[in-house]
C-alpha cells in the first residue's frame, strides 16, 4: 500500500450549506451528482451527503453528530499573520471557533475551528514543518524512532 | 485560503496498536513525543491519542467511539487487483471489512476497511480519476457545475 491518501470524504448534512462555506473561504469545487470534488493539492477533498457516505461505507452513522469526531485536518501556514486571517474568515463563513489562535507547545501558532458540520481543522504556523513552494507538507528528520 | 490539507490526524486509542496496523500495511513513520508522523504523498498522516486530540481541539471525545465518523479517506490505486490485495492486508493487519470490494456505480471497484480505531478506508480503482506517476489525484472536469 503507498504511503498516500486520494480523497478526503467529509460527510454532511446539508451539502448547500458545506459547499456555501468552503466557497467563503475561496475553495473551488465542482459538483456532479449531488456530490463536491474540490482539489486540495494533490488530493481531492469531496463533500457528501452523511447519510449516503455512511451507506457506502457499509456502516451506520452515530447518533451523534456535529460534534467531534476524532479526525482533525491540518491546514497548515506560511505566518501567524496568515492563521488569524484564515480563523477570521472562517468564523465571518460560519465556523464555530473551537480554540482561538494561540503559542503552541511546538513553537509555533494556532487555532481550530469547526466547520458546518462539526469537521475540526486547525490552521498553523509551524516552522518545524516547513512548506514547500506549492504547499505540499513534507515531514523533516524529528529525530523520533522511525520504522 | 489555499486548496490543500497539510496533515490528517487520526484520533486513536492505543498507539501503539494504531502505529502496528498502519506499519503491518507498509507504510512508515516517526514517532516522537507520543506522535506518529507519515507521510503520505504531500502530507502527513499522524495518529495521535484521541484524548489529547480532543483537547487540542477545544472538543470533547464523542461517548460513542469506533464506529463510523462521517470522514472516510479513499486510497485510489490502479487496477481491481491492488484493491483485492490491499483489502486482504488490511484485513490481516486487524482491520474490519466494512464492505467487501465490489463493482461501483461509477464504473471502478472499491472496498472500504475500518482502522482499529474505526477511521474509514475506502479502497478504489476508479478509472475517472485518474492517478499520476506519483500517486496524487487531479480532479479531472467532471462535467459538473464548477464555481
Amino acid at each position: 500500500m503507498e504511503q498516500r491518501v486520494s480523497l478526503i470524504t467529509l460527510g454532511v448534512a446539508d451539502l448547500a450549506r458545506a459547499r456555501e462555506f468552503y466557497a467563503q473561504l475561496g475553495w473551488r469545487g465542482q459538483e456532479v451528482q449531488e456530490t463536491v470534488f474540490i482539489q486540495a493539492g494533490g488530493l481531492g477533498l469531496v463533500l457528501w451527503d452523511e447519510g449516503k457516505l455512511a451507506d457506502d461505507a457499509g456502516a451506520s452513522l452515530p447518533r451523534e453528530r456535529g460534534g467531534f469526531r476524532g479526525v482533525t485536518l491540518a491546514h497548515n501556514v506560511r505566518s501567524r499573520e496568515e492563521v488569524d486571517a484564515i480563523l477570521a474568515a472562517a468564523q465571518s463563513a460560519g465556523a464555530t471557533i473551537r480554540r482561538p489562535a494561540a503559542e503552541t507547545f511546538y513553537g509555533g501558532y494556532a487555532g481550530h475551528f469547526a466547520d458546518p458540520d462539526g469537521h475540526s481543522w486547525e490552521v498553523a504556523y509551524n516552522p518545524g514543518l516547513p512548506l514547500a513552494e506549492d504547499g505540499s507538507l513534507t515531514i523533516p528528520d524529528l529525530g523520533g524512532e522511525t520504522r
